[in-house]
């Protein structure tokens, strides 16, 4: 079963285009799990417990792991083992690099700890994005239109539609797609229309104020491929949702107050994507 | 001591502008090595002890150590401790990713794994470079042109140029430098005058076939900042240069015969640019 199979499988068990951002921050985990390895493997099998049922898949950014070093990879990989089996992996990694060195990347991610899809950095061009896409089960997120500000400094205003138009044409094992930020709903139908159908990975309607409704409204190719709404930090910290940013909310509660806040955060975006979606 | 200051003593020290590149191949190490961990860790051992006199710089690529997994970070951390004390270590990471994304990843490569310097791309734009040179001793090497087939997809034929503009700009540490492809000697000029003086990384010139005195006239700043010559493969598998691609070659020699080509290609490569920069 291929990467778009596995998520389709999911997308249909579950009702669910929400992925689930695996981003373990030291200064945003609730004190009560504490920042040793330990307690972030026990926050981590927490929130996905709690919020599996209302999600289609899964996005570990792999820079909260590599920060914690050798460590860091052995807490990536028992993270990876309590996601269910049927739950598609995307390995939040923005690589590329020259082909040699993006094969290594890609036996890494794909290989070695066995992800279902990656996110990479297109700035290097078609032999750095396809030792990924080789991997012809395996599903390939590249960036098009980030939703951070500095999105504006190079792939505004004309960048993100030439690497929709190229990501197109390399599509020949149908294992491509492209990460589009909600912060820009008003482009992602322009994109649409270059891009033709293929699965988008769309960050930034949580913690950072992207428009879900919009942008949702853009993404859509009128087929039955998937568009991912990915939230991290908005259901992994969700205790108070007016101090996202801080450290303060999140010491005053129990864990089993912490993770019940991340289920329900989870449960209400999957509702608000449904009620859009029927609606 | 900041980054350039030690990169400058360095080159005093040795009159070198050679960066050894560090990509453990397990398609390539000699076969009398192995490739298991602890052979690859005695091999690059050997190549860093027979090459170290001939180099002002390092650069360990992250993808082989990455394509290990948890071992490839246990290797990379055994392979930062034999690098001699004085030898600036480059992170060949091409790392880049929101604020706080990228915040982790500079945590990773330049405090936990406690690497002088970093390369990363520019695609995400300004708060995905800060975090990593918010590390002001630290240097930090943006991707501009580089040296692989890919750099014609969206580098070419004006990102570049824009890349080193807003790199000029960001640089208020003055701890940015690019990296530039030898593969692409007649348009080094335009990128120096738009990014005045900052160093240079410079790969493409061993395996990749970059033309090195073409490359050094054009990079040249008129100040004593070093623009690095960097070779990976050309010095690391040096066994056989009609067949560097090919493992045959590599099989015939003795552990001993191996590094000491390894040995003769640094010693070769520094001499050739020696030679350049007094002619």
């Amino acid at each position: 079963m291929n990467f778009c199979e596995k998520l389709e499988n999911r997308v249909k068990r579950t009702g669910s285009l929400l992925c689930i951002g695996l981003d373990p921050d030291p200064d945003l985990i609730p004190e009560p799990f504490g920042t040793e390895s330990e307690g972030i493997f026990l926050f981590l099998r927490e929130v996905i417990e709690a919020t599996a049922f209302y999600a289609s898949a899964m996005k570990p950014n792999l820079s909260y792991f590599e920060a914690l070093g050798v460590e860091g990879f052995k807490l990536f990989e028992r993270v990876l083992k309590v996601i269910p089996d049927d739950m598609p992996i995307i390995a939040d990694a923005k690589r590329g690099d020259i082909g040699h060195s993006s094969k290594r990347y890609a036996h890494a991610l794909l290989d070695h700890f066995g992800c279902d899809a990656v996110t990479v950095n297109p700035f290097m061009g078609q032999d750095s994005i396809e030792p990924f896409s080789d991997h012809q089960s395996k599903g390939v997120f590249v960036l098009c239109l980030t939703s951070n500000s500095g999105s504006q400094d190079f792939q505004l205003p004309h960048l993100h539609l030439h690497v929709a138009e190229k990501v197109r044409q390399w599509n020949r094992h149908g294992n491509l797609g492209l990460v589009v930020g909600a912060t820009h709903p008003g482009r992602i139908s322009a994109i649409r229309k270059i891009s033709g159908p293929m699965p988008y990975l769309i960050p930034g309607v949580g913690a950072q104020g992207g428009e879900l409704e919009k942008t949702l409204n853009a993404a859509k190719d009128g087929t039955k491929i998937p568009c991912l709404i990915n939230a991290s930090r908005s259901i992994l910290y969700a205790e108070n949702p007016n101090d996202m940013e801080g450290t303060q909310g999140t010491n005053k509660f129990s864990k089993i107050d912490c993770i019940s806040r991340s289920h329900h955060a989870a449960s209400d975006l999957k509702k608000r994507i449904s009620n859009f979606l029927e609606g």
